[in-house]
């Protein structure tokens, strides 16, 4: 008799990370391949090989598979509505892998794996309430409420980066028709942009000469720089932060949470980041909630969605079995 | 064999009501109490007596007791931890009742029990995900999620008017340290304010008049112009639409609801406030969400909590029995 295992995936814009993962919910086998720019056709081809790839490498049997997808999903369906880096649109991402795969298909948004991950094994394990941002290009959310995913009516629920925080602020991003988004003040664009910004204000500064000399602004940049004691860098960090503090504010006061998770590349950054987005956070929510919640953050890196991808998978398994 | 029959007791800042709920949530024997101004002792042994004179006057056996009250709640302990305009404070309301009523006693927040009757006889009846807003003097919130009233980890989320839209916003009121929260822009409070700035702007409009008159500008007497055709209160109005129809766009992306309820006196105003906020709304919040949802008035209109409360207390009896 030999304990369950299954496949998670991770669908990104530019990549996709497949892996094993035993009952534990341990990794092996991990395979990553680079999916940017092609054609749906060669997209879903590229997926596909690379599950075949890992199902092989594991040499045992594979149950499931589990997928975390950059896109809305229509639970009650399993089609994708809409991806805002892919060429997926009114796709039956469920059925499709199914039938290519001969497995049993879980699919779901990228940020919803992330925070399952951080549930089942990570920074919101013993919880029964969590709210989870994974912060990257845009802000992707994940909700767990009393215990269990909270998706939505339709599964398309939890969309916490578009939540306004400044109802004239700038446009957002992608296919969002909204101003002052979360995610257009506080995500890895957000720091580049206002890093960007800073540096031309203060050339006399580390991230001025950076500009100066032709490197490109991003979140990593403004990182080291800030590490590194560049006074104009921490101010960058410290500005999103607080726009993230902002928002973390407003999610104690709707959800009442155990524990704010904070994910994703931008919490290289640490305490630069932290600090201000926690002082805010709690110098503006109710004090019942500032008082009960933990702002921290996230235990898995890069890998949480392929993570959360296999615990859904297994998940899904033990409602089964 | 008799069916059960609860109370329902909905408790404001201002007065208490109590009535008898039987099965099919039909409402008899309401008492109606004003409670304004009064130390604690006296408000407990008023609440009391109102809830004596409905069980005697009901004239049938009393299974249960609910009670909504404007208070964020442990629920865990059924402690009343704070609210704005009682002389309430770390109080075991929940034991204190039931040891002076000798019944069965649930508590919860005011606008969660307005969520539930919603939810169980009203405009929110048959669906899985719903957001109510009940709009007075502040904005009170309750969530149904999953087909559950969501509480939030120590029962005291779901404060949705304390959402900040415009984070450099006006400061919020009573024990709220925020600025720019839904319920400073768009309560009962804010179209009192707003149409007093409107109308001295525009001193010919009949708002205008009447507060060159000496009448005071709150929320009726705006809405009263307004379905007079007074273009100035009917410009507050939809001001006041626009700004709740930011927040209810982030409710939509938070929660992909199939139903936004909303309730409370400024309901009064209609369309002329429901429109101005449905189109806000739908504009900025994502597709997939703002295709989906309904965004409505309440079915219950002062009688929300009172039957919600008594809603809780049937749910409660149907849990034990």
């Amino acid at each position: 008799m030999s304990a369950d295992c299954v496949i998670g995936v991770d669908l990104g814009g530019t990549k996709v990370l497949a892996g094993v993962l035993d009952e534990e919910m341990n990794v092996h086998n991990r395979v990553y391949r680079p999916v940017h720019g092609l054609p749906q056709g060669e997209l879903i081809d590229t997926i596909v090989g690379a599950v075949e790839e890992v199902r092989e490498a594991a040499g045992r049997e594979i149950s499931a598979a589990g997928f975390g997808i950059p896109c809305l999903i229509d639970q009650r369906t399993g089609v994708a509505k809409m991806a805002v880096n892919l060429p997926i649109r009114d796709m039956p991402f469920r059925d499709v892998m199914a039938e290519r795969l001969g497995l049993p298909v879980h699919v779901d948004n990228d940020a919803n794996m992330a925070a399952l991950a951080e549930f089942r094994a990570g920074a919101a394990q013993g919880v029964t309430d969590a709210v989870v941002l994974t912060i990257g290009t845009g802000i992707g959310g994940g909700l767990i409420l009393g215990g269990q995913l909270y998706r939505g009516s339709i599964g398309a629920g939890a969309e916490l980066g578009h939540m306004v925080i400044d109802r004239d602020g700038p446009r957002c991003q992608g296919n969002c028709p909204n101003h002052g988004c979360l995610e257009v003040l506080a995500s890895g664009t957000a720091l580049a942009r206002e890093g960007a910004r800073i540096a031309a204000e203060r050339p006399g500064s580390l991230l001025g000469r950076a500009l100066a000399d032709g490197r490109t602004v991003n979140g990593a940049l403004v990182t080291e720089l800030a590490h590194d004691g560049d006074q104009a860098a921490i101010d960058t960090l410290a500005l999103i932060g607080r726009n993230l503090g902002v928002g973390i504010a407003n999610y104690l006061n709707i959800f009442n949470p155990d524990v704010v998770v904070i994910g994703g590349g931008v919490i290289a950054a640490g305490e630069l980041l932290m600090g201000p987005a926690r002082d805010e956070a709690t110098s503006r929510a109710l004090p019942t909630m500032a008082e009960h919640a933990r702002i921290v953050t996230a235990s898995f890196g890069p890998e949480a969605g392929m993570v959360g991808a296999g615990a859904l998978a297994l998940d899904e398994l033990r409602k089964v079995g």
